[in-house]
């Protein structure tokens, strides 16, 4: 737990005279004042986290934390869970949505395992950071431990701090585990109050029977467990999964190391609202890249304040969306670095 | 007018096979099905555009068409006239939006003159396509002959046939011209039957007394000009502007040699009026890359069925919108054709 406080200790307001000087620049522009709307108020954003209002993005990381899930067994998905290491081959090979988008964006993954229930292959590409052989069945009992919740969040942070010396001007979350839409479900309703079935979609593409599977399966594991919303890690562990701590951890230490995190969709917003509820001050380093098409994002953003840059109906996960995200903030900084202003250009000011 | 009628003859529909491919393609990729959302459908659509399921994108174009505007002497800009020839000069150094986001998404700009009311320095840049020294005051009389009117559009047409033997995957287009948002209204107002108070917005930043002074200035023009909806020719010449005419003309041949047109705003979009009336056959090549700012572009939008890829508030114009979409519809080519299959991949597919 020191880890986690530690990290959370480190995490500093937005630098504010960054943050001036940045819209000083912007007002001095080549184009009418605000008109490049929320690309403007990104720059500001990453000047204030960055403490730098001309920095650049060269490194870029997106982190893809992986986890099975008990919960499963309760037939909540419509993919089997074979499929989680399957998939991490995939990363490993480069042929899945996020490689082709993290080589098309220029940044690098990051593939962790956090708790797959299987024994993976050793590869040097993969980042071993297994809390445990999955997690268990949460409409039964506890999914995790406490000690196992906060060995996740704590992996997290290792693997954002194991980064950092190869560089990370950003980073984007990522995920994957087949059955993680279930917790994420269970934790908004734990943290937001939100409905059950609201805060619940049909993951990776359940039948409408298979919906009504998973509310029931959410609703009896927060029945049975009965996580404290006043405590996250009791959520998490109560309700969680390993890689949603994993993305946690990794949003606290990005914030303690002032990086822009981009978050992706629905379980990194799971992971968000573990985050920002062990810590209120990470709010100001998120940056949602998209609105995802499961149901329950809209409640994780509208909860976090945050107004996502993309609403594409994604609903891959991976980081995929945290990818389009960063392209877009790295756009929003090289306008502001390399637009002419208008005494450079020798353009008229407005009237 | 015969290169228009010419153009327009040329204009095919999309190649269902290519798409029908392109589909079964996409549902093959590790993922599960229609999770990339609205890039999955982006990368059918290219598919159909181009007549190939896997298609590449290599050359990337904007056109940013420049051009002036009588009716300013009404009061409805907040920047004078003199901003558009500096801005033109703005765009030959590499200083402006447009140029900081072709770079970074490597695409070429084409930077033409439609109508500036100045006499530009040549520059081997810098398309001459003037029709006139801008266009007379549409709100005492008709902005333009019907003549110059159809010689913008063949302009537009003109400027994409002489870019074509350099490259073109795929187009974006774009505008700048101060004044230009009140024509576009105008178009709006009388090509979707829109009212004027609700189409027109406050461009580049005019106070609530400039915005009722550009509104009863479109009003005004409408009642003496009569621009007959059923004639989209003289909309554009009674209420239009050089550089939309030119727009019209570059959607119409990018249809015709079959290249996605990716439309910037408000100014693309009432250029994308003008080219869809002319011929309804142009609109399965079209794709929104955003939804700007300025109020009269969602009637637009919803006029011509089209669902904007971003909505980020951006009011620029120049393109700038429309290179972000080039990125997006690019990322969507790129994972239909580099993702790997659930059969190369090794991972099983949905129980």
């Amino acid at each position: 737990m020191d880890k986690i406080e530690n990290t959370i200790a480190g995490i500093q307001p937005l630098d504010e005279k960054a943050m001036r000087e940045a819209k000083i620049r912007q007002d001095s522009l080549t184009k009418p004042q605000c008109s490049l709307g929320q690309l403007e108020s990104l720059s500001i954003q990453v000047a204030g986290i960055k403490g730098n209002p001309r920095s650049r993005i060269v490194h870029k990381v997106i982190f893809t934390l992986v986890g099975d899930h008990g919960v499963t067994e309760e037939g909540v998905s419509a993919y089997p869970s074979e499929v989680t290491p399957q998939m991490v081959y995939n990363f490993l090979r480069g042929g899945a949505g996020i490689n082709v988008l993290a080589r098309y964006i220029g940044a690098r993954v990051v593939v962790a395992d956090l708790g797959v229930s299987a024994i993976l292959q050793r590869n040097p590409d993969l980042k071993d950071k297994k809390v445990a052989m999955g997690t268990r069945n949460m409409a039964k009992g506890p999914a995790m431990s406490r000690e196992e919740a906060i060995r996740s969040i704590e992996a997290g942070i290792e693997l954002l701090e194991e980064e950092l010396p190869r560089g990370i001007d950003i980073l984007g979350t990522g995920d994957m585990g087949i059955g993680n839409t279930t917790p994420s479900s269970a934790i908004t309703a734990a943290l937001t109050g939100g409905d059950v079935a609201t805060v619940t979609g049909k993951g990776t593409g359940l039948d409408d029977e298979g919906w009504r599977r998973k509310v029931k399966g959410i609703q009896r594991a927060l029945e049975i467990n009965r996580p404290d919303p006043n405590d996250s890690i009791d959520v998490l562990s109560k309700v969680g999964g390993f890689e949603i701590g994993g993305i946690a951890g990794i949003i606290l230490a990005g914030a303690k190391y002032r990086i822009p995190v981009v978050i992706d969709g629905f379980i990194s917003g799971a992971g968000a609202l573990i985050a920002t509820s062990l810590s209120p001050q990470v709010k100001p380093y998120l940056i949602a890249s998209h609105q995802s098409a499961e149901q329950g994002h809209k409640i994780i953003l509208q909860h976090l304040g945050l107004k996502p840059l993309l609403n594409l109906d994604l609903r891959l996960g991976e980081g995929t969306g945290a990818a389009l995200g960063i392209f877009l903030v790295e756009a929003s900084i090289r306008l502001l670095n390399e637009m002419a202003t208008f005494a450079e250009a020798g353009v008229a000011e407005k009237i």
